[in-house]
């Protein structure tokens, strides 16, 4: 925990420098939000004019406030920031929210006066939220800074951390309506100095908080969100609505906020490696956000249904197939049970359907039968309005059994009027419903894959013990940047770490090729050797198979006449020699970097196809043998590994191990900006992998370091 | 229009048998809802004891009802219902909504009396509606025959076609909430007599309604419900629902080639075909019918967006890049109009961001610049509660430009409290507004979808003029049922209809293989030929590349020795001789018979792959070239025969013309249950085709008859 963020989150007293006395003035809705928040520490206003506001005098200078105060809430016009943030400093305040705009958002004059504030701020040990945000609200305490004229939301245990400020000025209106609370809301503004890192790991601790929220246009510090969230979602449910996915909304994120989105892949990577859960609406993060933040546990994906109507459980088993759970199997003593209390024309398997004539207490018992079942996890209700009697009354009966029970019930209750007032009993009992099977469902999911996510062993990659790592970072120190490393520093580096490569001779002449060839034994290979050339094959340059030295001389002779009449622009090294393989199942391995997670490891379908099918799969250097086999086993080139119908069995062990190897190479060496391995030849088990054609690209610098 | 219809749609006279005056009976729930509906014909009440009920007398025999009377709703015992359809027959009546429950769904005894009440029927020339069902509702005519406590819907103009009873109650009750309107609902219960496919055929051609709406969870008859639903969303949008993807999406997955079968796949070729627009839940068949109503037209995929608030911008741009919308490029004078209105601060570019200063009268000019711009379809008005100004004046000021412009503008309003003003006024304005961007983009990317659907040819497929139906028909008529084509039968087979086959010729002896292959000319192949091995590589029954009858004998005893001792019980006929061919990419290729809807046309990724990578895709039969041609389009393999990277093009249309000759003898010989040519060689452009092993299936009989 950053002890310099406490005063965001405790504060001993609160100042509002610019608490105006004006209705129209946002100086006017931080004072008054702030006093009716119920804020228990003192509350200051500075204006230089003086008066009284809220039954408050306002001081016209900071130095005339008394103590204690430790949070300065900033709404003044922008000029004026760094003399007020200096003065701040002078008083001894070491936390501002700074709420005004007009800083980096408006373009370069802004930014400058943003590093300005910046850089005071760190020059007097102040740290800032803001500027252009809606600064902080918790139900708790309670405390609310923003100058929203919506009132403070219920108290719940959601906390919602967002890049936009509109985004939380919606959600609270929003929530108000469809009845829920948060815990904290904090709105990041431009986070010239703290972060979505930084607050979600002072959230995290925060004792109200459930379930954290996150809507987020951008990550600033991969490694480190990375890091962060991965500790937090062990301890409490983390989902993120990372906006900019496709590439058109990446461009509308960075207009936006003038940050840099990353690639999507990586973000995917690194959600799914910190266990994030990631929702793909607003919707959504606050469908699973109430589910989840209901506290109970799954310890498996076996549902029972319970429905008063077959379409609906119809609709809700497509809903688990869709979301990876299972319909759960019942015991026999389950289905005795169950038979007994029904009538005929009911459906006593799964999905278990009371029909039209459900009662109330049929409801009850037969939830109660259910949950009992070893064999089911979790159930999902379903009630439209019973036609006999009041759907108020089936969710008197329900909810104590859901109240009761350890394993988590989704509910859905399907129509308006005839069933609005079943709703607002289970509002109240704090039982999240919904108004349609689905949401319920894709919730009962998120649960479960959280349960995954914290069964699975979490070890830390190790690096592999025989490696050379002095070697390989001497060789890319030395190599020239944003070029390709010649072969035969590549063929040094990579067994430095170990990566068997088919070894590879440049001859500038026929007959040094024959001499090389001789050297290496029959048969050989010939590719064409140019920096200007990265898809050999396209110009037929690549001969397979030569069985001599004559065959040797003649195919260097014509692929050099060749790749020179189809490019003439192309500069030619000459042409690489190297020995023919014995057959194997081809796929691509390599590594890319992205600029805020770093290195990601690629696996997949190699040759021609890496392109055309995009069987590839990313996954976050470095990686442990088991995350490199999941990542194998999540293409259909790594299902082939394992042998497939009249396809034999490869050696995926050594092709998880150069991963593995890979990824260090590229953590370790982060001149290093790509590895492509394509293709890399797995042979039969136990017959290891080769590199037959690999590229590395070194770069001038990085932005992310070393992982 | 089927006439026998149209007393559903239009009596002359409504009589309900088993009214009752006891509020607890359903009968008594029919008469209140009848009476109270509206309904401007003659009502009438029949029970046995007679009495008075909703100011009316009751009946005590529907003999002594006077005309005008052509619509019976009947509320009886199950085991009364036979007799009293014979009555109806008797009295005149032709058009019977039986509402009572009893039936098949109960079980066997169930199903016979159901039985008996359609004989009954059918021999009265009565139709009937249901049994097990809520009935009918118009709110136009207006007319009610169910015993639903809800009142009727709102006048709309959605109609909606339901399986479920319950499901249509649900969605009247939610629609008094969500506050939109039916024209129709119609339950359908059983579908002893009436199915989906009646009513729609009916529902299209009413003026009140503009959008088709069901919920099914099966196709009765799926030939004649793909013929009447395309015709119905040629005329207006048809929005289905259709549950149980997921069972029939596990069968998909199962791992043989006829497996994949599953009907799921039939409904999704169907519906695509039919141009009918496929919902995944309640709430989106709702989002869209709701948007589809409106009767908007959009003439291409490229939308403006429109915004107070950065965030909900960038996450309607990654909803846009979703479902294949695009951002609208802005002309100069659109920019510059922008630019001209707005502060520094917002963005001209699109998504365009008003910033929440954004006022009412911005909000109106700015729609109405983005909607003048010949470069923009249709446009997405987001706003979030604005902190200066009432959402509601927003709204006020929006809601004529929209009204005036003929481009769609979907409408997000993100909030609650703040927001539920502009929201009402928007439903009273007839425009459908969402409380997030996605459904609101959904919706007008299915408006874009039927646009595109609507503007292609539509041609009828056309039977080659150069294929022997009688030959093909002959060869299948004679051959044994519930087995394999023989080889020879096979060639003449795929001879009549043209598909080039290589020739093969079964062998006994090494001696007779041999021979054959001398006589074809080396390089063959030889084959074992059993029809117990449907995977022959897999237990080495394929050996390639044969050079001479030394050879052809030596692989004819090996191969009969290796097989059998993997497989003794296999019986082995001898083994296939095929010329060896040139090269070409291989492809699978086949026909497979879906029970509801007949033959479908297969072509995928052939070998190994078929199964591993699933890249197969499926049309219903018969095709035409066009259709054919975006069949193989859709796959991997499709896209690899126009020639990828270093993968030469092949004849794709010859391969385009094989799928369009399988669909028609498929069509033309119902017997064929199935057909599978895998691989299908297909050689350079101009080159052609060849069917290198082909199995065709013959079955005792096709529920589903010609195509």
């Amino acid at each position: 925990m950053d002890h310099s963020l406490t005063p965001f989150f405790n504060p001993q007293g609160v100042v509002v420098i610019g608490a105006s006395s004006k209705p129209d003035k946002l100086g006017y809705g931080v004072a008054r939000n702030l006093s009716r928040s119920g804020y228990q520490g003192n509350i200051y206003f500075v204006n230089p004019g003086g008066g009284k506001i809220f039954n408050r005098s306002m001081y016209t200078s900071l130095m005339k406030v008394p103590d204690p105060v430790d949070l300065a809430v900033l709404i003044i016009p922008a000029a004026a920031a760094p003399e007020t943030i200096k003065l701040c400093g002078q008083r001894g305040i070491r936390a501002v929210i700074l709420l005004s705009s007009g800083f980096r958002e408006t373009g370069p004059g802004g930014a400058e006066l943003e590093n300005k504030c910046l850089e005071i701020a760190r020059r007097h040990n102040i740290r800032m939220i803001g500027p252009n945000c809606i600064g902080l609200l918790d139900t708790h305490l309670p405390l609310d800074t923003s100058f929203l004229q919506t009132p403070l939301p219920r108290k719940g245990n959601i906390a919602l951390i967002s890049h936009s400020g509109a985004v939380c000025a919606a959600l609270i209106d929003w929530s108000l309506v469809q009845n829920f609370g948060f815990s904290h809301l904090v709105s990041l503004g431009n986070q010239a100095d703290i972060n979505e890192t930084d607050i979600l790991s002072m959230v995290v601790e925060d004792p109200n908080t459930e379930v954290l929220a996150l809507y987020l246009e951008c990550i600033q510090d991969g490694r480190r969100f990375l890091e962060t969230a991965g500790a937090a979602a062990r301890k409490k449910p983390v989902i993120v609505l990372k906006s900019g996915r496709s590439e058109a909304g990446q461009k509308a994120a960075a207009s936006h906020t003038g940050a840099l989105a990353g690639s999507e892949i990586a973000y995917t990577a690194a959600f799914s490696r910190a266990g994030v859960l990631r929702a793909g609406t607003i919707e959504e993060m606050f469908d699973w956000a109430r589910f989840l933040a209901w506290g109970k546990k799954i310890e498996g994906r076996n549902i029972a249904i319970l429905t008063n109507s077959g379409g609906p459980g119809v609709l809700a088993t497509d809903a688990l197939g869709n979301e990876n759970l299972e319909l759960a199997q019942f015991t026999m003593q389950t289905k005795t049970a169950l038979e007994k209390r029904l009538p005929p024309a009911a459906s006593i398997r799964n999905p278990v359907d009371l029909i039209a004539s459900g009662s109330p207490e049929q409801y009850a018992t037969c939830l109660n039968i259910l949950l009992e079942d070893p064999g089911v996890n979790g159930a999902m209700v379903i009630l439209v309005p019973p036609p006999m009697y009041a759907a108020i009354d089936v969710a008197r009966s329900l909810i104590p059994v859901i109240q009761d029970s350890k394993k988590p019930v989704g509910v859905a209750l399907i129509g308006g009027k005839r069933i609005l007032k079943a709703r607002q009993l289970f509002k109240e009992a704090n039982i999240p419903e919904y108004p349609f099977p689905e949401s319920a469902i894709s919730s009962l999911a998120r649960l479960a894959d959280r349960a995954d996510y914290l069964r699975q062993p979490h070890h830390s990659p190790t690096r592999p013990a025989d490696i050379n790592v002095d070697r390989a970072q001497q060789i890319v120190e030395q190599a020239a940047s944003d070029a390709w490393l010649p072969a035969q520093e590549l063929e040094t580096l990579l067994e430095a770490y170990k990566i068997p490569v088919s070894p590879i001779k440049l001859a500038s002449t026929p007959e040094e090729a024959a001499h090389i060839a001789a050297g290496m034994g029959f048969p050989v290979v010939l590719k064409i050797a140019s920096p200007d050339l990265q898809h050999k094959s396209d110009v037929g340059g690549i001969i397979l198979n030569i069985r001599d030295e004559e065959q040797t001389r003649c195919g260097f002779t014509q692929m050099i006449e060749r790749v020179s009449a189809q490019i003439p622009e192309a500069h030619l090294d000459g042409i690489h020699v190297q020995r023919m393989l014995p057959k194997g199942q081809e796929v691509i391995s390599g590594v890319i970097r992205d600029k805020q997670f770093g290195p990601l490891v690629m696996f997949g379908s190699g040759g021609v196809e890496v392109e055309g099918l995009q069987d590839v799969a990313f996954e976050l250097a470095p990686l442990t043998e088991h995350q490199s086999e999941v990542l194998i086993n999540r293409t259909w080139a790594g299902k082939k590994l394992s042998g497939f119908r009249s396809i034999p069995a490869a050696d995926k062990q050594a092709a998880s191990d150069i991963l593995v190897r890979l990824a260090w190479l590229a953590c370790d060496c982060p001149a290093i900006s790509e590895i492509e391995i394509n293709p890399l030849l797995v042979m039969a088990p136990g017959q290891g992998v080769s590199a037959v054609d690999v590229r590395v690209r070194i770069s001038e610098s990085n932005t992310s370091g070393p992982c």
